[in-house]
């Protein structure tokens, strides 16, 4: 029998509705319930690490729980980690990059409707949550609706629909069907050692989405503001203007400065490459960073661990062309999902 | 047989590979060679209005197109303009706006690789776009990859594939197979009059596309730095941090001084609904103003057409609250598609 810590940071799934619209419990009883008649399977501990909407969960709450997943891993087959869906592709990705050479099952879920209610998500997540701990799925993963999914490839790509995770750009890790679990054959061997905590990360970095017009002042304001890091959300495979308001010659000034500016898509599916296009190459001639095939979640999250681990470019820069942990393919490799 | 104007602006359809990267062409001989083949089927005139890549598309390039396709409109039965993918569903949104009472096809097309090479999409998605001229599609519609999409709800989701553009939260307005066309039955009478131009915008618009730990500090900047709207792309179903950094009061702030703050979700698919959750309900109380099931790329176009035509607070929260070119869904109206 696995012995599985039950890490609860609040999210719909632990959501009483009140006056004030849904806020989460620390202990309702239908999950407590739920987990009882789950016993007959798995040795389970319930911990209440946090109790609030994802919304709320920040880059200390990141902090928090992957101490509080690192401090248990010695003890248990695997933690689940039950989350509000709004933000869990970002604490995800964050866990994937703090949790270096991660050798068990960290396994996200959460529900879009609360588990006190009938037609909850809930219990089914947290089943598939625990059977990625029975397949012994190492590393960072997100479980929802039958679908288990790196943590670092994840997107919450719908806001009511119980499918509301998508694997953008790699594999689903794993299926589960009515005869049982198709598994992707993408394990990664940890190296010896196990695994080490590397929880540093700077708050200090922006998202800024362009749209058509984007007033390139904004771009020397961040730096005013002291930003370390900014990730840019261009057009298409690579595109930012120049005609007229001209981003580029901003971006420059940026990264002469010590701004890391990470270069990635507004689409959702495929990956960047700024080589394509004479706008693309104008951005890249400047220093900013290529980030690939990498989500948003994953470029963002990544960049702030990073600036957490170094303040060099160069190391920035090497660090975003490293395949840490599944979450950018590169060619060659076996991330080719 | 159809007269037909095609408008040109540029993008990847009428680029040529050059020693800096792709860069459009005015008059690509085999773009004039494929309208050549088309003229056994289609009275065809081609006009360039514009040459960019369409990263350089920017609102007063919308207001140009916007004004070419009115002056046509008395001398066609429809209008093909061959753009740029990468801003395309933002121009093709505008034009929606901008075009009142629009009683023609205008039909925006182009390629994901330029339409010298072999394998080119461009051939089958300028027939796309002069068929849905044929069947007298009304409205602004996008036709791309044998599906028409209406344009203020198309959305480029893929930077590579030739299936580029999806329709959210909305069904495709028709679709092309081997026996013919299916055409989803959504046509809406226009008015008497004609077409009416409304070309006035604001460049003054902020896109703020939050990440957990967001620093509130932002919001009052970009109020001193004059913007009139923001358009804020929330977590989910419509959730924003407030504890620790809280992102309510400054929100509030900047509705009191007379910003219009749109509120929508970052989630690509289904409507977002700020009543649900706490998290939600604290932004909604500040006077912001929800934008249901709109594409960012609607919200944000919306958002400078609405402040071109009025500074009043109440009057853009009407405007938000209307379908004025099928951009949202509201209950109870045959949009529910």
């Amino acid at each position: 029998m696995k012995k599985v810590l039950i890490l609860a940071t609040g999210g719909t799934i632990a959501c009483l509705t009140g006056e004030a619209g849904m806020a989460p419990q620390s202990a309702p009883p239908a999950l407590l319930g739920t987990l009882d008649a789950f016993s007959k399977y798995y040795d389970l501990t319930y911990q209440v690490v946090l109790n609030l909407d994802s919304s709320n969960i920040q880059p200390e709450e990141w902090q928090t729980i992957a101490r509080a997943v690192y401090a248990a891993l010695p003890d248990y087959d695997g933690v689940v980690i039950t989350h509000g869906t709004d933000t869990m592709a970002y604490t995800a990705s964050m866990l994937a990059f703090m949790l270096q050479n991660l050798d068990k099952p960290v396994v996200f879920t959460g529900s879009q409707i609360p588990i006190e209610a009938p037609l909850s998500d809930a219990q089914s997540n947290l089943a598939t949550a625990l059977a990625a701990i029975d397949h012994d799925v190492v590393g960072v993963t997100i479980a929802f609706n039958h679908k288990l999914m790196r943590g670092c490839r994840a997107v919450k790509v719908r806001t009511m629909g119980f499918d509301a995770f998508e694997s953008v750009n790699s594999s689903n890790r794993g299926e589960f069907f009515a005869d049982g679990v198709r598994l992707l054959a993408d394990r990664v061997e940890p190296g010896p050692g196990g695994c080490v905590l590397k929880d540093a990360l700077s708050t200090d970095v922006f998202l800024l989405k362009l749209i058509p017009g984007t007033n390139p002042a904004i771009l020397d304001r961040l730096g005013e503001m002291g930003y370390r890091g900014i990730v840019l959300e261009t057009f298409g495979a690579g595109g930012l203007h120049y005609l007229r308001r001209d981003l580029s010659a901003p971006i420059r000034r940026l990264v002469d400065s010590g701004v890391a500016v990470v270069l990635c898509s507004q689409c959702l599916y495929e990956q960047s490459d700024f080589s394509l296009y004479e706008v693309g190459r104008r951005v890249l001639a400047t220093g900013a960073i290529p980030s690939l095939d990498m989500t948003t979640e994953a470029a963002v999250t990544k960049l702030m661990w990073a600036l957490g681990q170094t303040d060099r470019l160069d190391e920035i820069r090497h660090i975003f062309a490293t395949n840490l942990a599944g979450e950018i393919t590169i060619a060659g490799t076996e991330e080719n999902a």
